[in-house]
């Protein structure tokens, strides 16, 4: 018998599928390239020009504006901005992508009425690529830059851009950063990365408590530590059930 | 045998691919399909609000200025604006899709400066979605609909509607439209849409010249006409050619 898609001889107990269904498949995939196709054009279409090439266009001004908390260091006693360069922006692109500065600025807004906003707790470079993200759904993603995005992503309730962050964190989940991505995905609400790390603490139980990020989790936050020892507890507890009715 | 994908029995004869394959195809599938659901959600991500629901933001006017040739029947004499309400817009929208708002725009002209763009040749209904289009790449056509954005979108080099709109007129070419179609496909550069008519026209040629609309051609663009009786002598030398050869 000779397989029509690789085109070598197989046994009949190697057997996939008929003629019929090998056809249809090959149908179908066609058809999904073509729906990828149409998509990709539509993306390109949709992207929007970076609001640095559309300056003059632009209605707002987004400030890093260093620490919520704290006086920045780097800003002058005189003003509340700090020095970096602004990013200019788009009041209806900004509305169309967050429900936070939709609300912003269509209500009477201190932000609203002077076209200035300050964002807390971020770099310069990471405001920047977070409004880039905003016109063009593209992000160049290191480790570092993935987790500050989240967690802008995620104040601004940009779905879309915290849910690109999680998958790229999460596939970069190791043994050695398991402990502190778990207490991160806690922090931020990201499911998906805080099964991945749980997931690998569970599977390397044996080392856990000789591990520095664990003992710092210990100090800072023993609940999540707390919650730990119960899943992997359940998980004990269910493949020894699971076991035991496999057994004769 | 039994087919792994429909569950039937089948000949040897029948057999569509190995095992192997069809499991390589399956998960071919999978990963198209969620290769779909992520540039899905990027389109919905990507997607402006209407600017109608941004009116406070927007930065420009459109208004459908009837013929650009004859003098506008329902503009009162004192003004160049026609009576139909504007179409709001932002400059950093229609300059990031159409090359031609980028340059209307972003060089000192008239409608730079006055924020007031007059689009001639078109309805009220027609510019509304032309502008919504711009920003939610979404419109709902009809054969109308269809010819009015195609030409708005071939005049103001807005690529992605323009195949949009020839896609659709393409499904909707028949008999009754098709020289209609094949003129219009000529006049606007839409060359899917021109075969697909010139080949349903050729299909039916004992009784092309009985037809009005053929008649119609013959007054207005004899060489159209022309065209198609060279296509239809290429076709037949073509196929002529074609059977010498399968004769033994």
């Amino acid at each position: 018998m000779w397989c029509q898609s690789c085109r070598e001889e197989y046994e009949e107990r190697d057997a996939g599928t008929c003629k019929e269904c090998y056809e249809e498949a090959s149908e179908t995939e066609e058809e999904l390239k073509r729906e990828i196709d149409d998509l990709k054009s539509k993306v390109a279409f949709l992207r929007l020009v970076s609001p640095l090439d559309l300056i003059s266009t632009t209605d707002l001004l987004l400030h890093a504006a260093g620490s919520s908390s704290n006086a920045n260091p780097n800003s002058s006693p005189s003003t509340a901005l700090p020095c970096t360069p602004a990013v200019p922006a788009h009041r209806a692109v900004l509305i169309s992508r967050s429900p936070v500065f939709k609300a912003m600025l269509e209500n009477e807004m201190e932000e609203s009425r002077s076209g200035i906003i300050k964002i807390y707790d971020v770099s310069y470079d990471v405001l920047r690529s977070f409004v880039s993200y905003l016109y063009t759904a593209e992000v160049l993603l290191d480790e570092h830059m993935a987790c500050e995005l989240l967690i802008l992503a995620e104040k601004y309730q940009v779905k879309h851009l915290k849910i690109f962050c999680e998958k790229f964190m999460t596939s970069k989940v190791n043994n050695e950063n398991a402990i502190g991505n778990y207490a991160f995905a806690h922090r931020h609400n990201a499911k998906q990365l805080l099964e991945a790390a749980l997931s690998l603490i569970m599977d390397n139980m044996a080392t856990l408590t000789e591990r520095e990020e664990y003992k710092e989790l210990v100090e800072k936050d023993p609940r999540l530590v707390v919650e730990i020892y119960e899943s992997y507890l359940t998980r004990q507890v269910n493949t020894a059930a699971k076991d035991s009715t496999l057994q004769p």
